[in-house]
């Protein structure tokens, strides 16, 4: 076997933190060596919350103190956007990798992150979206939309959301966008008998959003030629989806030696 | 085995009569002891057309000479309205039971009918869809709708369609609102970012028309309520389909004593 | 407004009785007016478990005493067939009509409960399934069996599940194996060139087990006639998904002036 | 508008056939000069088929005959192996570039293919499955493989079709074990209570065959991860599916200058 990645997570008590910190501690490739936190200093991480019982690296407030002791050779960024610029960049100092989650850096701060890492020949990913399944689903969608133009999206949320389309359903048709000519779709004497119909048109392509009590987040994109349809779905049943995401970014950022934007980019 | 019911079918050259034709002399219960049609008297059916060779009932085109050569049990009608009025009538005077697909009779030609069948004591069943799946999709989308207020339905059909939403749609959302109050779903302060992302509206309801190439005829009503979600989908594949429907009528007009109007109304 | 429904409701700690707490709370058609519990004798509910802070009704670990003081209308009894018993049958006593979703009452038990139910003409529901949606997917599948009689049931359930098919899977083919005679589907000379391709058999019908992480519980149920078929499927996104039919269940119960068992008995 | 590319196509009166010559008249990017058929010379092809009305093209029996006169770009190649391989080589001898549909050609006939068409610089496409979505839902079930390693296959089809799993199927899992080590799937203790409810097993994936009345072509491929499922589904409806592919490669033989075999090897 090989040696296992020594991970650092910081903002452990996040809601993405909390499963990150399940997810590398029971994932035999990685070894939780310590975590960076606001408060804490000093504690083991399983007496400040028992969703942690058993384990027991320590709570480390400053990063440079953290990553001394613990020699990592990755840092996992979920903490907050005014303190994850300065741990990127002292990460970079000591040439432990980043895999950050953070959003809301700005674009002088990535621009800056990036030079640091492609001038040291670090890798460093950053990912505002860490759900595989979703950005898979988008990057299917766009490749397969070279050869079928007639493009509908059907996107379906729990009846509490307040925006329709959802933001996922406008970048995949944002998308396909980049790579289809407009289009009117549909019959070209189409008559809409009842108004919203046929949804939301954006270059040609329609997008429908379902609301129902008891639905989660799904979507589908359908995609139809002479004779036959391809239909691409993506359904996230709970908050941990994002965790495949983390885990593929830890084992790839060790390979990089540069920075990288977005998940769609470390995926083959 | 029991004695095959006698059919005889008018209007065997039309694309219904054709599939008639051929379903009923395949089925072992059915016996096709001639047609009705308004020419060729006196021919083979095997030399009307070849989609019927080896067919070798008579072509009759008075059915009051059909009938009393051909003692039949029972009428499918699918020729036009202009006749099928005067065939249906003649049927029921000799006893004949009538399975009609033919659509245009007026209502007080359905009245006429209505009153002699049920005086009588004669079975009739007049069906202006034939389609089982269809009419149990929204049958069953009406029964479930006593238990799930929040209904979407998504219907989907090939570019060529003219009109959106489909009439089955909209037949399907006036059966739910037969049970169902009006009802405003999803959240209150919901947001329509881009004009028709939400469908049209019927009585709260949601309607979404899809349309792409490839696609034939297909339906699916979703309803949502806690923690869980029942979709009821009809896919029509071939004009074809209502066959299944016929075969059911033959067999059920043969125990009726009574007019019945609508396929829903003799399914259990 | 009507007079809201007076409930009691027996179990309030378990994890349906928490739902149910909280769904009957919130319901304005029904007054939660105390709990029977084990222990806690006099405390506000408030006052045993944080998820039930701002519901102060009382803790009676006595039924009768709960029924003396709090005059409810419905009993909800959720708690262990131990004590359900003799609940159900103090209920009864006082005219107090209950909903029952504890399982493991033996046939004796439910014996007795319909004979004091019917000879004092008290409604009383007994449901070991409370969701609404599986019982109408099993409900229509057994319906449109009637006319379509090949038939795939295709169940879809995490990859932690021990045992395939699922249960519901296999209860769907006995309710349809009661309306459709046994039937062997496919070719006739059809070759499962991998065995288990074509799934379990049972009375000809087939049955797939999907067994995936990030599945919950899902099931599919296809039935296919010339040209068309006909899908059915429920999906159970998380545990509250039975509180639909214990609302249900409560309406109904006093309506009714008999024992019903089975949420399907209910359902139009 | 750029000049059209004008085509010849070789088994004009076979099913691929017909609807590639319908296909290629029809498409204002393409121009149809003539027809290569084993009989027919000299007649147009209006005279030869009703379903060709007004396409007057000329048939020629020989194909060298055929390129001289119609200087065509490209040459589609449906007809049987016996004839195709020398129709091939005679068009790359003269320029043309062949697109090839036939199946049946052997390793060798293939290999010198190969050669001529890359000494010469001359695009040459052989491709035994021309439709496009279920190449793609192919390599995206493969691409996918890589990030979510729990799979199970759904194909489903007409009851008429004789062997389970289908080819398509078969050839996705064998795409996938190319990307993704064996892995027994599902719970480590799991019971089939029912002997196939838990399908075929092929390097630890489920493949399960669905067969009913109504049904075409159809193939659904689940992907499963921490808290979402990709899925990917192609429908074919009827056998023009095909035509889309051609299209395509006639565009793309144009731009290349050397062989490819396999759709999948033009598709981005």
């Amino acid at each position: 076997m090989e040696t296992p990645i020594k991970v650092i997570i910081s903002g452990p008590r996040g809601r993405m933190g909390k499963e990150a910190v399940k997810m590398v501690s029971n994932n035999e490739n990685f070894q939780l060596v310590g975590v960076v936190d606001r408060i804490n200093e000093g504690k083991k991480l399983s007496e400040v919350d028992n969703e942690f019982n058993n384990i027991d690296c320590l709570v480390y407030t400053d990063i440079k103190h953290c990553i001394k002791d613990t020699q990592p050779d990755c840092l996992v960024e979920l903490s907050v956007p005014q303190a994850a610029f300065e741990h990127i960049k002292t990460a970079l100092a000591y040439n432990v990798r980043p895999v950050v989650g953070t959003t809301g850096l700005n674009q002088e701060e990535l621009d800056e992150l990036e030079t640091i890492a492609n001038d040291g020949n670090i890798g460093c990913i950053i990912a505002p979206n860490f759900a595989i399944g979703a950005v898979l689903m988008m990057k299917f969608s766009q490749m397969a939309a070279k050869y079928f133009q007639d493009i509908e999206i059907i996107e379906m949320h729990h009846d509490q959301k307040l925006d329709a389309p959802s933001g996922t359903a406008i970048k995949t048709a944002q998308l396909i966008e980049e790579v289809r000519a407009p289009k009117k779709q549909g019959h070209p004497d189409e008559i809409e008998k009842m108004p919203g119909a046929r949804g939301a048109d954006m270059s040609g392509m329609h997008i429908h959003s379902v609301r129902l009590p008891g639905l989660i987040a799904h979507q589908t994109v359908m995609l139809g030629g002479q004779g036959e349809t391809l239909t691409i779905r993506h359904d996230s049943y709970n908050r941990t989806s994002f965790m495949t995401g983390v885990k593929l970014s830890i084992e790839t950022v060790m390979k990089l030696d540069r920075f990288v934007y977005g998940l769609e980019n470390i995926l083959d």
